[in-house]
Order: C-alpha cells, then sequence, then structure tokens
C-alpha cells in the first residue's frame, strides 16, 4: 500500500554541488542540491536558487558561474558553504578552499572538489521564490590523478569517491557498489521480451 | 593539477527517474537521468527528454506525468526502460511493473518504485534535441512499510536502498553509509570562523 505525502520537493540522489559565482575579486560559494542536466546538446545544466541569496545578485553581475562536483571527504565544508552567507563571510577563507582560473569564465573553480564545470548562463525563469538558471557548460576539468582515458567518462569514478545528498532528509552519504552498467544491464530483459 | 575535458553532460551523482506518461490505456515508461528539482515553492520537477522520445507526445498529449524512483534491487527493469521505445513495446508487461492509478493525474504510478510523485507541465522549453520540460509536483506516495513519520522527508532512505546513476560513465550504483547531516555538520566551521 502506497501512502501520500502530499506535494514534495524530495527526490533522490541529488549531488551537493559548490556553485562558485563573481570573480577573483568577490568570487563567493554556494551549495545547492537543486542541480541537473536540461539538454546534451549543447550540454546545459539547470540550477535553481532562492531569490534572496546573494549568488544569484553575483551570477547576474557575470552571467557566469562554475559547479564543483566534491567527493566525500569534504562533507562538512560542502554544509558549511550552504549555512553562511557570501555577504558577511568569505567562504574560500573559512573553508579553506582554493579557487582556480578557469578557462572560458571569470569565475573560479575550486581545486579541491575533482571535478568542475563552467557554465554561461543562457535563459532564467523565475518559479516561486526560486530562480531556474539555465547555464550552457562550455568546459569541464578533472583532477589529473583522477582522468583515465579508458572510462567512458573521461574519468574513474572509483577514484573520486562522490558525494551523495538526500535533500528532504538533510543526509550526506557515499557510494556502495557498482551494480551494473547502463544501456547493458537492460539487455537480457530485451531478449526475453521479443520472444513472448 | 586539472585536465580539461571540453564541454560535457557529465554530472554527479543523478538519479534514474523512471517516468511514466499517458493514460491506462497507453502508459508508457522511460528512464531518465537529466531530473532535478526547478523549484520548492511551489514544489517544480524538472525533467529533460529527446525530442524523437514517444514520451514526448504522451506527456503533450495530456500535460501530466508521473517519476518514479526506484530502489536498487530493479536495476535491470530501469535500464530496460532506457533503452527500449514504448512505440514497440509494452513496458510495463516486458518488465512485469505494476501501474497504480494516481491520485490527482491522469497517468499511473509504479507499485514497485518505492517512492513516487505526481506532476502537471507547467512549462516546456527547447534547449537542442531535448525538451526540457517544468512539472509542479501535486501529490507524492511512498510504500507504506517504508513511511516514518519521524523522519523529516517523511519515510526511511535507509529502508528503501535507493539506486543511484553515473550517467556520463553509465553506472548504477548502490549508497554506501551515511557520513553525516545537512544543516549540520558544517556547523563546526561556522564556529570555527566566527573567532577567526
Amino acid at each position: 500500500m502506497k501512502k501520500q505525502l502530499g506535494p514534495s520537493d524530495a527526490i533522490f540522489p541529488v549531488p551537493a554541488a559548490l556553485i562558485v559565482s563573481g570573480t577573483d575579486e568577490d568570487a563567493n560559494i554556494i551549495t545547492l542540491a537543486w542541480v541537473g542536466i536540461a539538454s546534451s546538446t549543447p550540454p546545459t545544466i539547470g540550477i535553481s536558487i532562492r531569490q534572496s541569496r546573494y549568488s544569484l545578485e553575483l551570477i547576474r553581475n557575470t552571467g557566469e558561474f562554475s559547479v564543483n562536483f566534491p567527493d566525500a571527504s569534504i562533507f562538512k565544508e560542502v554544509d558549511y558553504c550552504g549555512i553562511t552567507t557570501g555577504r558577511r563571510r568569505n567562504k574560500f577563507k573559512d573553508t579553506g578552499f582554493t579557487p582556480l582560473a578557469s578557462k572560458k569564465i571569470k569565475s573560479p573553480i575550486i581545486k579541491e572538489c575533482p571535478y568542475n564545470i563552467e557554465c554561461r548562463v543562457s535563459q532564467e525563469i523565475i518559479i516561486g521564490d526560486y530562480v531556474h538558471i539555465l547555464g550552457e557548460i562550455l568546459e569541464s576539468h578533472v583532477d589529473g590523478d583522477k582522468a583515465d582515458k579508458s572510462k567512458r567518462a573521461g574519468f574513474d569514478l572509483l577514484k573520486i569517491n562522490p558525494l551523495v545528498y538526500f535533500a528532504e532528509a538533510r543526509e550526506y552519504w557515499t557510494v556502495g557498489e557498482k551494480l551494473g552498467y547502463g544501456f547493458s544491464a537492460g539487455k537480457a530483459i530485451k531478449e526475453k521480451s521479443k520472444n513472448r
């Protein structure tokens, strides 16, 4: 039996991604769970941010932002960037994170995050108290020691130890074991179905 | 040192969510990784789907869809629904999934998925080969034996065993261990920073 919980924004899993806005002088970090791919062609990300947040002002100033994907080892710093406002604190200094120059945008990326993307705003949609920002992905970066040409994504997830978040439950998790491969695990059912 | 991988749609983790479109008569399932929350007020989800997919026609017919979040035990069925077209196959029959009537929309939910949401399309944005569909979340459902009023989300993630996907790597994973809590894990840094 199903139990109804009403309208809810609980979905899982989601990233706990660090969005960097601003320039070298005023770079700020915000943690967002409302992050998803909006298109593969051209690669476009959708992030959603409360209208009241300082990062929104900075993103609107430059029309650019980076999204930085943390590993599990820095989940406390990730959480800190979500519960502190950049209006009053320098979160790079407070966390010890290192800003690195991006290749195609003015906002830096975060060295301590193993995977990073550079984005340029292509569209803004206001939904209630939130702004849904679509950003074209212009460049991506991975730590050199985690890069692996033999992997489809160009890097080895096992070496990254990704951080997994469950927003509504407010829980940070690691990943466990690999179950199988996409575009492959379902083939047995496909074969069986053909003969049905 | 960072290595550049070019523009890419690799982000992690993402859900491997089962979107049900159509009505009792023509209900279809598609697996999508491009799923994220677009707003919390009102709760709104963003899903992105290739313009050529059959599910897009069905969603446009009714303006409604459900999103069903699988547990790790059914990852093969999840994969099957991503590599098969509903133009030629009945994926409910092929997977053995059971359609259950929704409360507020015409598209059914999937019984075998522990968590389900009902959505009504509020906006459509075309981005290259994809359509980014925003859907207001009208209702959510959890398996009765996984509901837990003491949990913030209204259910116990440990009982759900969520499926985690890494789209660009095409890998299905389980979750591992809980590291800590959001809006809490970062408090020690906050205290330390105050005195800096």
